[in-house]
């Protein structure tokens, strides 16, 4: 790789995190080290599209500094499937703009798209090198001991719980007897099994993820003995849980890839308390707040995020395509990682659940899953308040159109 | 005031903030200060009924220090609506205690109850002091600049509601169109008001409150005009606000003074966005989490809370009784302040509204309301963090029972 003549095209692709920027303030980093331009896309691979992308060269160094601690994707992002018909259009892109790795950073999705991409270069001959940089709260890409993005919103998620129960530690004696958090994850329980960690109800707690089979039944009754016990019950509760009640998300929205939009089940576990069991309980739906809480992120995560970005440019020099960075585990206690690549054929379009030994019979954390999820938590990242709010980076964007 | 031999009854009433213990260490310090012993009641007022306490000398300055930083009402809250029946009791107890001060912590109905307990110590002749210190996050007490625990959830929902924005910035092009962040607030909209104070969506919010009569008809043209033109809309949804929608919260939960738990106006609304307007839209409910993020405190909610428990001493000093203690301002740029007193029957059964000139026809805070809301957000109060999570009081309560 002769670093003075190279172009790297990357963008942001399906839902946002706390520290998708960070991954791509530690590639523009390395880049303007090694002297290298970074053509960032507007809006995920539309920018190809659309030919809307800025230039690295626009963005200095306070730049770089401030976008790393910004939540959201301050270049957009997309939820878009790419098909045969756009093949032609990505190929010329890289081709006309001369690129030399094509760089996209997502999940599941963007795995398969960044694959398809690979493979379309592979076929055609184009040299471009193609590198999937990970990112999802929802933790469930295989092959990364982590998701950046996920350690954050997993750190965000329990401070909430553990606050939270501070809070129904004090009103359970005339008031609420329950408290559900539910959080994201889709089909996936990291989120809310990573709950587990929470210190002020170790005891009281119950998580409840998707890859758990439950009968409505066994959840009243364990629900009922902890208040019997100890007056309240804190839940953190998977959006993707199956619990046997009827659920009132809105089936009718789906996504281009044919994912239905989760999130209601809380809603109607809160209702099913009150009205079937006659216990008032409380709901917390994080939403969008649990993925893009700058404000609380973890500094391992924060560090992955950034490391993995930075890789990119060592991963070209090893002459490394098609494949996805990764987060490699050494050890849990102390935790040591450092950063691998795995191929991206056994990425694309396959689902990482939580181990069925992550949680016991009591809907509690075990050893095994506090060892996996303890260590991405730690570490706080200062951020500049100014006028009572965090100060992120204000999207100085000089777009340039193809 | 002889502080030797002074003995002060405190107790936590209603529902608790991140900041309700701060008022508690503020008072415990300057107790300790003046050798004075504080009681504090479990459970607020049943700590009366049942007897059950815990002695203010039980606890260092570590404890008071680590209890000023900590959300919830450590020694456990109610809501307790005192009848005639309760009278003797109390009586009793100020008497056989022999407290010199009985100082009750809370929001409106708690001022109820305290205004009640001073009248019947006149009518009986009993020589205690009645004191009552505001605390609600509803921010409805009469008399009082803010009620404290409002500042701080101002603020985290205002850091929350800004993130957010950031977050469906970077979704809007093929996702999620307006983003509902449903705040707490009863049938008072200070806290979805304020989130007004939002730096990444200054011209793209909405601000929906009870004070404000809707047709359901115009909501729909304001969402549908901000997504024509910019593509999104966030939306601070007070829980209290009428927009015309069949709402999903229960009606069967009653509190003793026969409040209805509201809730579920953001869900509601999420479901007519979704079916009537055909609009991809999210939805977080922040609920406790919005009144017990200590991880997210204002430095001037928590001054002004610590404040308001140290002054008690003085008060007692100036021998008031039957007041409320007050934030007092004196001016909003620079925000200046002090703490004062106002008559319980002043405060008792009354709330305070927002004025209809701090929202435009726009749905956006106005210059009037800005200047208000800004100064209490401002500043940052630092945690310990231990193992990824703020380090709170362990709750070392050395209980009393009579």
């Amino acid at each position: 790789m002769e670093s003075d003549s190279v172009r790297i095209f990357y963008a942001q692709s399906g839902g946002v995190t706390s520290v998708i920027n960070t991954t791509c303030a530690g590639l523009l980093h390395v880049a303007k080290q090694n002297n290298i331009e970074v053509l960032i896309g507007l809006n995920g691979i539309h920018g190809v599209f659309d030919e809307k992308f800025i230039s690295s060269l626009s963005l200095d160094s306070e730049d770089i500094e401030l976008l790393a601690k910004t939540p959201g994707g301050s270049f957009g992002s997309c939820r878009y499937k790419v098909t045969e018909d756009d093949h032609d259009k990505i190929l010329s892109f890289i081709k006309n703009y001369q690129i030399d790795a094509f760089v996209y950073h997502g999940g599941n999705d963007s795995m398969d798209t960044c694959n398809k991409i690979s493979k379309l270069c592979q076929d055609k001959g184009v040299k471009s090198a193609v590198i999937g940089l990970p990112k999802t709260i929802d933790n469930d890409l295989v092959g990364t001991d982590q998701c950046p993005g996920f350690g954050s919103s997993a750190k965000y998620l329990n401070v909430s719980f553990d606050e939270a129960s501070l809070d129904i530690t004090s009103m359970y004696r005339d008031s609420t007897k329950v408290f559900i958090l539910e959080t994201m994850g889709r089909h996936a329980g990291w989120l809310a099994a990573s709950c587990g960690l929470t210190r002020h109800s170790q005891s009281n707690h119950m998580l409840l993820i998707p890859e758990k089979k439950y009968h409505l039944d066994d959840i009243a009754e364990s629900i009922k003995s902890h208040i019997q016990r100890d007056n309240f019950c804190t839940i953190a509760l998977s959006e993707g849980a199956s619990l046997g009640l009827e659920q009132a998300s809105d089936k009718a929205y789906k996504d281009s890839f044919g994912h239905v939009q989760l999130g209601g089940i809380g809603f109607s576990m809160l209702n099913w308390l009150k009205n079937d069991l006659n216990i008032k309980s409380h709901l917390a739906v994080s939403d969008y707040l649990q993925r893009s809480a700058g404000h609380c992120l973890s500094k391992v995560d924060f560090d992955q995020a950034f490391a993995l970005g930075e890789y990119v440019v060592e991963a070209l020099k090893q002459r490394k395509t098609g494949v996805m960075l990764t987060v490699v585990r050494h050890s849990s206690s102390p935790y040591q990682w450092t950063i691998g690549a795995t191929a991206l054929e056994e990425v694309a379009n396959k689902e990482r659940l939580v181990p069925d030994d992550f949680i016991n019979s009591d809907h509690q954390l075990t050893n095994k899953g506090r060892q996996y999820f303890s260590p991405l938590i730690q570490g706080q990242v200062e951020q500049t308040w100014e006028d009572g709010l965090p100060l992120y980076w204000p999207h100085r964007l000089k777009v340039i159109e193809g």
